[in-house]
């Protein structure tokens, strides 16, 4: 048993921060200030942005996500863990590296099932941070928290298949840079409960796609990344845009969705150690019945606690990437179900914590901590609510006596 | 003993659900309308508002709130209580019924400490619905929650006093139609620690006075009402403005803290009663797994929970309102403490698990759950944190048994 | 509205609390000694219960429980609450006042649905305090929380009904003095499934009656009371032994269990009182780290949350008898389960606080603390456990949207 | 980093979980029957562990808690967790491998700081299984959370020391076979206030040592071990009794109590496992509503809890043992603080839910749960209260940013 990080990981942790002190943290006033001006028009991209995907990328610091090819940095998941850590302390700063959700998950699905063309025309620019993506799963008519509920069409007909549905809370698709969606829906209606469903990529600027409207998280309207309700309708694409075949949506969803929850839970830390940072620097800054806040020793518990859940969820998801590296995400599922339950509960009461350490500032804009509570708060429902992990993770338990 | 609401109250109460159910609910999409529709240019009234004041008016339920005087309806402040809970189920119904903060709280001070011309100028006005007002006690710069530690200067000069300082979290004074501000400073920093503070009547349009931003919750602007920064630069009033005289503001906010936080309980209620409404609804139309979302017992337990937490609240929040009716606010001070810790606390926990079982619908603007969470999260912090509450409540416990 | 006890119930509840002062706490070492002082053979009743029983007689205070009886004080649940609650405050204490379970359920049973036969033999021994009696329900091989689970037969045989079965936690089944039990038990298997059960009442003393052990609660046994596993083995009673009739038996358990679920909460209020008295005096009188406890301010969270949790408890109890006095138990239902749940699990944390204040001698039986919190914490369980409890009351909630 | 486990504690986890299998549960009957016979003539010890003993030691499954010493099996800490884990599913399975508190810390505190004499005299028959020994801190007359406050007196004369004072939780001294106390107490009161403490060996048989009750925890007496109130009066001890100096004793008390209180954490990992395992079974083997009880959901969001809650405090437990291994005690204190507030904590949890899942069965003696809650409640009390902890954990926290 070792808990130190790998040499490796230690050497890319200490660049990743170096970069974050001198390129990121700096950066955020400018980032706020450059959304800002944009006044109504909000869907485009602050130049903040390109300007360190460059830096970063000079730096080797890019697509360090991508833990088994060539086109990435060679990273094993749980080398990566600490480096997502790093950049889920800024809510852009994933992007810089270009290591951001939805384009991680979308860029391991054309690795791993994309066909050559695919790969070419999407893989490529993705990899290179020139396009970004979408992955259209979750409708608003169901409950998609049971998959198998999803109802979007896609049928065959002559050489295309034709999708009509409706789909929300595709994240990203409000970015102008957003040129591809990965869809989910039914291409065989009458199969076996499981292989109803396929994966078809279909072109952002496709003809009957319609961004309807974006949804907001709490107030923000998190652009220009955005997370949009779409109609599909009569949405035509060439068969070639199948992923692995007919039926097998299930089976790339569950590739895909393991790591990606596990970069949620990596970069949910990261936001959990600055909250608790910005809540101890608060409490000592200020003071009030005649001490500083923080020799009031009912913030004793609430740090104490704080640091306590910080890192057994640090552990536990260290843990997950590590039997993912070394059993495999099937093996992991029960790991990747607890942490994903588990970091973004610990994460929204610490941050809350910290936004009642600061008062008024807290629920402000001032710090950023109602925008990551907004955010992580998210994350109890996306992916699969907690109450679905939490069936998978009891039926692993009963599984363990069904024979006595 | 008797828990049943007096004739007058239930008399009240069903104009005002049937004021609600005609006027209210079905315009919560046109308020939105409206608001929308303004674009970028946001700190302006809705029409509907205007009207539905008029309306209100005409069916005589206008100033419920005010407990003992004339110009109010004469509701004690337990006959009012349901009242406030019907209003508060949705966030901007209180101000149709000229109920809403901080103008009732402002007006009670105004009726109570207000000088002849004070009332004459403002306070009718306020009753009439025709202006609104603020209340500038938070600061910026300090613990704000410690109220001795509030800054801003009040000096004598003349005729006139100065006033210099900086505030925030001043409600209301982003609406165009906010005509008055009561400030809190000090202006005997060499008094006794509790009588250094007064109180002054501050037009809005007063020279030096500078509104430089509004801070928003959790993304919402909360327009127009608003929550602003404002600057107070040698700021001059008349002598007359001082409300009650020099070094009596704590005394006044004493007064005027008990009835407003009483006011936001009820109102709380009404948010979470709603909230249960919306999460028992929602788990009663979805299906997974193959049966109603509702039939899944994970939900019983928090359906209870949430059905025992609003009652025990409300219970509380009548008895805090009775006592102050029949005893005092003062001797209320303890159970008016107590609901202010233990309202909002509850409705977070019945909101967050209504926008659970919504799934992402839930933190958008498609219901009213984000929005209620935010505002509510604010009165964890707002008219005192919960901590300092405690702290009394503790004090009060302590002294029981001081002698043994 | 009103808050305010009756005359009637605060001249009681004077009564009560100087009796308890005068003769129930100082004799609280008395008891344990008389206890102590068996050794090992702990089934027979310390003197001092006798004495203080004459006592309490004389002063009038006596069967103070019975509602609606010639035979008891007369008093509503609402004016008895008050009275159960300073009971409560001493484990031994309800008996002294003839108003301890599970007799005060079982005398309600008898006056409600007993023959005269029934009442001349049972009734008005138990209503004098000079026996007492067992109401055995649960079965150690069922899950009992479903009630139409309970197994134990009960026989047509000529003029006789014959039982078999085995039970357990039948409390006071233990005490020399427990002369009768109540048995529910399975008449018509092959009817409805709320038809099948019926009760009959059992001389402790039956042939085919054996008392096998007792089962301790967290390590104490309860002695001379007791929770006894019973055997029923063939056992004879005559056909008029059956109460209102074959089949009724649920309907004399929702009648039973109501206001026996309500005088439970009651004294849990009063347990939960007392803990926080306890509480508070300790931390009040050591210092750690150079100031009393109490002026660490993690103590005021805790004081408070206590303080909130006793009086939002207390008030629902209260609002739950006022409803049986009102509109019957029936429509008062989802108020007993809603309390029923949250009583024990407040005073639960309560005295658990209460035992981390006093350090090792908190779970010692030093203080009252540590057998308060083994005895409530059975009340998560018995007369139903909370998720069954949890069921009702979310069933209320879906019945109110049913159309809509 | 590397979560496996080393091939040598693989190898001991195999062995102690075969002997666990082999002679341990099986006996828990046996140990209960044989405590069972002895009536009210509890401080003795059941033959059966003498027995199990020998054979543990035959087996090479002996002192296996050492780290660094010839004596022991020469295991890390990291290596010697996961089998005080597999120990701690029984409450005295630790006693069979001569692994059992508070004997462990004991022989550290004279293996590391004892003369050659103590080591000769105590270690070595403690190393061998033949007595046991008791250490002597807390005292019933303060807040012994604060060590500064305890009184107990040990003063020098002549050669001798002489000891007065009262302690109490001296746990293990009720056993017969217990032969030696590790007192700490004040020998130097005008020293700095870290510098007054000292810690001497004293001879259970000592003249002056009075043995004068024992403490239930809850209502178990934990016989034949015991937590035992002693009374000190004028108990001399010659002058090389004292262990490390004059005005050590504090610093004697770190280096026993971090890997105490690890061990402790690891033994109540595996209990709160085994309450898992027996809620799991329990919920499958029974039915209620139709269904079996596991099916419920509610009890998905308890399981899955429970499994996240053992998960991530047993990473914890491992991590901070592992620190102590790799970086010492010192460093490690944040970390084993930590674990010291959450394991418990957790296991509490679990085991209360587990009891729930039980019903009535829960409470008694017939699964281990009562007992085992009983039991671990005492830890957060033990070896510094939660709050102390928190403390040191908070500290720590606030430290990072003392320059900024």
């Amino acid at each position: 048993m070792n808990f130190e990080y790998s040499d490796l990981c230690k050497d890319y942790q200490a660049r990743v921060r170096a970069f974050m002190d001198e390129h990121v943290y700096p950066n955020e006033p400018v980032y706020a200030a450059q959304m800002a001006a944009f006044g109504t028009e909000r869907w485009q991209v602050p130049a903040i942005i390109e300007e360190l995907k460059q830096k970063a990328k000079a730096a080797g610091l890019w697509n360090l996500f991508l833990p088994d090819s060539e086109e990435g940095a060679g990273l094993s998941n749980s080398d990566y863990a600490p480096l997502a850590e790093e950049m889920g302390r800024v809510p852009w700063a994933s992007e810089v590296f270009n290591c951001a959700a939805p384009d991680t998950g979308n860029m391991e699905v054309f690795v791993r099932y994309g066909t050559k063309e695919h790969q070419e025309k999407w893989l490529k620019p993705l990899l290179a941070g020139e396009i970004r993506s979408a992955f259209l799963m979750t409708e608003p008519a169901v409950a998609s928290a049971d998959a198998t509920n999803i109802e979007c069409k896609i049928e065959r007909d002559g050489d295309e298949y034709v999708i009509n549905g409706r789909k929300w809370w595709s994240s990203g698709a409000g970015d102008p840079r957003c040129k591809v969606f990965i869809v989910m829906g039914k291409t065989n209606p009458d199969a076996d409960v499981h292989s109803q469903q396929s994966m078809v990529v279909v072109p952002a600027d496709a003809k009957g796609v319609t961004i309807e409207r974006f949804l907001p998280v709490f107030g923000y309207d998190d652009a220009p990344h955005g997370h949009m309700e779409i109609k599909l309708e009569n949405v035509r694409v060439p068969a070639s845009a199948i992923l692995l075949g007919e039926g097998r949506g299930f089976e790339i969803a569950q590739g895909r969705l393991g790591p990606g929850r596990i970069h949620h839970c990596m970069r949910t830390i990261g936001a959990a150690e600055r909250a608790l940072e910005l809540m101890v620097k608060r409490l000592m800054s200020r003071e009030a019945f005649g001490k500083p806040i923080i020799k009031h020793s009912v913030w004793d518990s609430r740090i104490a606690q704080a640091r306590i859940e910080i890192e057994t969820c640090r552990l536990l998801t260290l843990k997950a990437a590590w039997m993912m590296d070394t059993v495999g995400n099937k093996v992991a599922r029960g790991e990747i179900a607890m942490i994903k339950v588990a970091a973004p509960r610990m994460a929204l009461k610490v941050i809350d914590d910290a936004i009642q350490a600061h008062g008024g500032c807290g629920v402000s804009n001032d710090t950023p901590l109602a925008y990551s509570y907004a955010g992580i708060r998210t994350l109890r429902l996306a992916d699969g609510p907690d109450e679905v992990h939490e069936r998978t993770i009891a039926r692993l338990e009963a599984k363990k006596w069904l024979n006595g």
